[in-house]
């Protein structure tokens, strides 16, 4: 089965507490890219300036990743963000957001990556995950992500964009924004009534939580003690998630979701444990199903 | 098995968006034993003044605690708190906090609160606790929780008590205060080289989650969408949590112990549905058993 994924591609420049990098290869849809590529055929989208370059690719290639819907676009830049992360590494500020060539992106979908079985919208302004929505009309599972600024800035665009998804995953704190409900059940139950089948609310350090119609499943964190720098969890979270589902999209049901989850859980877990996406680079699929091992025993009781 | 609790003996005063109550019956050693006494027979003890009388002790009785061991201070007023919540119930304010008769408190336990096979130390001054550990020589398993005043201005000692128990449960951002370290497994790993075992860190809306030296167990909360009032939530946790374990002092094991943290996440799911510990008062066995077996399925995959 195949699985494509919309988002930004990026350089990002990080300074945490021991130590700091100018450029690292980030982006959401390269971190979920980066995830997914273990579970299932994986096809990016996203523009490119001048600056990302042969290096760049052959980080995505070495993992399968398939680039033909890379958009360069001569002249431009690529997605800059810098930020900086404190001693408590779950808080940083945001330093530094160059748009550049994502300001006038139109996401043209290849027929290979319109016709994919499964669809992840990364975090990019709704109105354009819509419009890739609206493309892959073959898909059998969408899942989007969003963030605070699209709540803020264009939420009537947001909302058309989750009634046209069958998973919101968000941030629990910006799926009380969205809904304007403090009580995360309530929430993300409000959220079910937008047109989404579920909802899953990252929760950092906590781990994340599944809500259906009728259903609820939580999952901590995998227990690391060693977090270099967790710019892309979420996203790389995503992706283990949407791998798995990609890989058995025959039957997304329940337990299948769940699992999904733990493989998000497993693959943001590496994610943390390396500067940018680095850690993921020579990861291997036993190393992953290790540590969903490991979720599985460290959660029954 | 036979349980003792020590710790604050309380009149709550709280106000909340929904309403407000000027007098309900409070204290972490009340939450606790409400909980504890569903499964195991609890014996409280802590002091109060001259008005607390009949009303009360009927609850604590009705409920099957044994208050032989609750000093009456002639003369004396109950410790009184008053806080106020935010519409994000997790935030809340204190107004007010009067000491009373806990500012002279010295425990001294009969032979047969002394003698208990499981012992719980609420969240009072350390020295008292340590006094109290000291009386209960034959206790098979001690736990005990804290707060950020007695990390800032009794650490030494605190830290000595902590060093007599088997199991420390504090909430998470009071671990990573006690610790100085902000990474939750790191955090743990220090309080088990201070001596106890097992720690448990309770996250609040989160969860809860159980380090030992080898061992990692995690479980999200009851996802509850009716929170009207949450104080001591922690405190009827650690009550469903001990509860359980002094029903099965033969072998507190790891399987016993993650089976004792849903008991008290059960608890505390109740606890926070009505004003104080209301939600308790009228609770049967039957409803905590099938929210346990309801966290079991939702946190299988």
């Amino acid at each position: 089965m195949t699985l494509t994924v919309v988002g930004s591609i990026a350089f990002d420049a990080v300074e945490t507490p021991s130590g700091s990098r100018d450029r690292l290869l980030g982006g959401s849809a390269v971190h979920f890219a980066l995830a997914s590529s273990q579970l299932a055929d994986t096809r990016i989208v996203g523009p490119v300036g001048d600056d990302f370059g042969a290096e760049e690719y052959a980080i995505l290639h070495a993992r399968g990743v398939i680039t033909d819907d890379v958009e360069h676009v001569p002249g431009g830049k690529t997605f800059f963000w810098a930020g900086r992360y404190h001693r408590d590494i779950n808080q940083r500020d945001t330093l530094q957001t160059d748009l550049n060539v994502f300001e006038d992106f139109e996401p043209k979908l290849s027929p290979d990556s319109s016709g994919a079985d499964v669809l992840f919208l990364g975090n990019i302004q709704p109105e354009l995950q819509r419009d890739v929505r609206e493309q892959c009309d073959r898909a059998r599972f969408v899942a989007m992500d969003s963030m605070n600024l699209w709540i803020d800035i264009a939420h009537e665009a947001l909302l058309q964009t989750i009634s046209l998804v069958d998973c919101l995953v968000l941030n629990d704190s910006e799926l009380k924004q969205l809904t304007d409900e403090p009580n995360l059940i309530r929430a993300a139950h409000k959220a079910l009534d937008l047109g989404p089948r579920v909802v899953i609310a990252k929760q950092g350090e906590y781990g994340s939580a599944m809500i259906t119609a009728d259903g609820f499943f939580g999952l901590s964190a995998y227990p690391t003690s060693d977090i270099v720098e967790p710019t892309g969890a979420g996203d790389t979270f995503a992706g283990g998630l949407m791998g798995y589902l990609a890989a058995h999209a025959d039957e997304i049901d329940d337990a299948a979701l769940r699992r999904a989850m733990a493989y998000g859980t497993a693959c943001a877990s590496f994610n943390v444990e390396g500067f940018g996406s680095e850690r993921l680079y020579e990861l291997d699929r036993a190393e992953i199903d290790a540590r969903v091992a490991m979720l599985e025993a460290s959660s029954r009781f």
